[in-house]
């Protein structure tokens, strides 16, 4: 029995790679996409970091993260101005910012000139996102929001897709083929942690699953991000599994910073300090020229 | 330390119940909702089947299948006229029939008297929907796509909520929640499988989680139907795990049921035809009346 | 590309049933082991029920459930004289009774004529069990001890395997291959919980995968017996859950039976008291009877 | 609520860790175990490596890998002689060497110097591999089995236990208490892969839980290593996935090597050649130096 035949539908076969994800998919084993976003490399030696808080908080807050982070070595400021939630309510701190939230991001680059990351939730915030944000991120509930994903890629803006954290590779690469097939070239795929049997801490939702990303290389030849600080879902295990992303050939590294995680807004247990974030991006400096990378 | 403490993040606690999903949360251990939709019982001692094939395929074959699913007891008539696909592309078997698919279903009705449910896929075809259709089924891949879920609970038409394969009973409550807060009472609650390690087969994607219908039930006063056929994508499987749907306490089946399955258009593996349908509603009614119930 | 294709390393594919485990394999779609065990009948029409306390605490406690669930309709008095436990230290209520307590269950039989079921932990005590016991339990954490199990099926002595909570099917029916080829004919399986990411409380370790009940019985001849109070952890749920695992085609139903469960010695949070037991018996008849079986 | 009371039952709080692996817990922050192995340091700065065959083929196999891996830099030779089987019959090629093949091994370890590991399978043969091996491995499927546990710690010899692939860390951790009770303080945990929803490949059962790393780090002083090459089963993540366990902190990584890899006896997907492993202990120790750390 031939290796293609093992693989059955819930995995990837040839045959899902040719007729399924063609667009997404690697022409031959070195094939890679290259593309630079805002004048950021990806997809090459360059691994990209994004950092910045969980939820734009307040105009001071976002622009002294963006400062501090740029300063630190961040190559994009991440944050959610728009904030998906399990449920219905909002506690008065977990308020979102929205078009506010928008405009200080907007205000943070242009004060710092570090470009810019947000998640669009909804069709209706596409225009208002896409003409402010030098990446749309797309957050795991929408993974399988097809309609939505075709919108999003119709913009042309460059789009990070995160992984749902119950989906197999193959619906996260049926997914980034909504978006390639649009005629978006600029897509950067997210692994976010994965529901497991067994996370270690009650506290800890997901599982950081690493071995995506050489699965994921070797069937697509888009960049694969790691983001820590959402799957561990608690601040000692950020700089280890940041490291070992580097280490197992990410593409980039996603992390929460925040000056005052006790107090952040949301997410209290995860975001790192400014001093935490200074040091592990010495690190991970460390950790890519060791494997012929730079972050 | 109290129960109350031992629950976490992940799992539900009481704190969830009061501030999490308020309208969703059971009032006192009897409290059930009960309610009618086209006429049918909801959340009693009632229990309604729905059958009907994966995909409206065509005018004749959905009104020969109601017609037999009716003769054979089926409460609903079930079938997609609007299907997601993992991957963009369609085979030629596995193209939508779209509006024409729900004309011929409310066809089906006009002519059976059976109602319908159907599922509905993006915003701009709840209307069409709405109008058509008895119940508007969320699909899976939709449950936490919230600007969606409350524009489907503000037509006031009644809803089933598939459960996400990968979600938990928290995650699916609160998408109910969401529902509910629009002021929609009329909301069902459909389990249709779940990820886990090991689902038996390899064609098999997920498995049948009937532990959930006492878990939910405990939970919430919200009606949850029992989806056997997706779940285990295994025709021998279907019929003893309906049976021990209603014997766990489902509050409804939903079943695929096709003329010639292993023609089917899609998913030929689960679909069961007219006669096994026939005697499966015989054995559903055996079983649902030594619990007390009907079918 | 065939079905058989399909079937991956980590399931179950026809060349396994024919190379891997060829006794455990059914030779024909109807071949179904039947067998007495102490005069019940196994693997044809009847569910035998197995009840009793997790741990034999005392010789009046066991005696006294013997008599109760023998009266309300128990075939087998199970009690735990040996027990597992995670970790090396014991709380004096967790004491295990060992040869004293297999001498109280034998005494518990001869006064009442419930046959008993015992689970044996290590090699040593296998001559003192497969004496006093008329099935030898083998619990989860024993089902991959190879040499253990050859020892047990040594004894000529019906057994009872367990699956382990992160056992696929392929791994179990592997592990009964182990005894089976000992010659000995007497072997039951038992589904007691596995291990997902969900499982609807953080009191609830596991979840009853009632969906192996029918995909073990398409694979093997062996009856095939369900645990829902191991596996759910959880009182309110085992009443719905046996009742389903009764529906779903199971070979045998087994439960943890306290007079007192809230003080019971062991997982309080499990176990159900005469009454209920009673109640359960009832329904479960009921259940077994609507698909043509009998408790 | 305090963070204590999230840690529910099936994962780890601190009662847990005062009452439940009072010995295999941290005393303090900075508590790690340092000891050394066969001259071997382990706990500290250094990383071992352990490489050598999934099985012990024959004299002049073992030996020539021997040679080889001791060339390139591994600390310790790793061979199966005696091999667990999911089945009990074996192929001609699966054939164990048993006594022989721990003889070889000796044989080896004579010609080269380099100290050996080996799965001690059953009590009957812990004098056997206790004389010859300088440590004992104790395999996924014997990690729950405790008689066999404390015979094992009772030879005094260094053990290495491997996590089964359906245990949280907490089951993990309390075995581990069994080792440490019996007096022996030179053990070490390995992480071999998990069972989870999805691993990406059909023919890989398993997902490297790197997340395990700082998890168990957090909770005890025991050196953790990881086991690419098992928990892949397919040779291309071998190497990013042994990059990403160093950076992860592991304190040790253990890998299949054989000279022929596709005519390896047994797993011949996953075990890497002579030359891919000189160049992955390079990568190796670029990575540790980065983190101040060395192979």
């Amino acid at each position: 029995m031939s290796i293609e035949n093992k693989f059955p539908g819930k995995d990837i076969s040839t045959e899902d790679l040719k007729t399924k994800f063609p667009l997404v998919a690697k022409q031959h084993p070195y094939h890679r996409s290259r593309f630079d976003i805002a004048g950021i490399e990806f997809g090459g030696d360059h691994i990209p970091i994004f950092a910045g808080p969980n939820m734009v908080e307040s105009q001071e807050l976002i622009l002294d993260i963006a400062i501090n982070v740029k300063a630190a070595g961040a190559h994009f400021l991440r944050g959610g101005a728009f904030k998906p939630l399990t449920f219905p309510y909002r506690s008065e701190r977990y308020t979102e910012t929205r078009e506010k939230g928008i405009e200080w991001m907007v205000e943070a680059r242009s004060k710092t000139g570090i470009p810019i990351i947000t998640e669009v939730m909804e069709e209706k915030y596409i225009p208002l996102i896409s003409e402010a944000a030098d990446i749309l991120q797309i957050g795991s509930r929408n993974m399988q929001n097809y309609p939505f994903l075709s919108a999003c890629a119709k913009t042309g803006k460059p789009i990070m897709l995160k992984r749902h954290y119950g989906s197999s590779l193959r619906d996260w690469l049926g997914a980034a083929e909504y978006l390639l097939v649009e005629g978006n070239q600029k897509v950067v795929l997210c692994e976010r942690g994965v529901s497991t049997p067994h996370t270690h801490r009650a506290t800890s939702r997901f599982l950081l699953d690493l071995q995506v990303v050489p699965a994921a290389q070797e069937m697509t030849h888009l960049p694969v991000v790691v983001d820590p600080s959402h799957a561990t879902f608690w601040r000692p295990w950020v700089s280890p599994m940041s490291l070992a992303g580097i280490a197992a050939g990410a593409d980039g590294i996603m992390l929460e910073v925040h000056p005052d995680p006790q107090n952040a807004a949301v997410d209290p247990l995860q975001a790192i300090n400014y001093a935490d974030f200074t040091n592990l991006v010495v690190k991970m400096r460390s950790v890519s020229h060791a494997i012929g990378r730079n972050v």
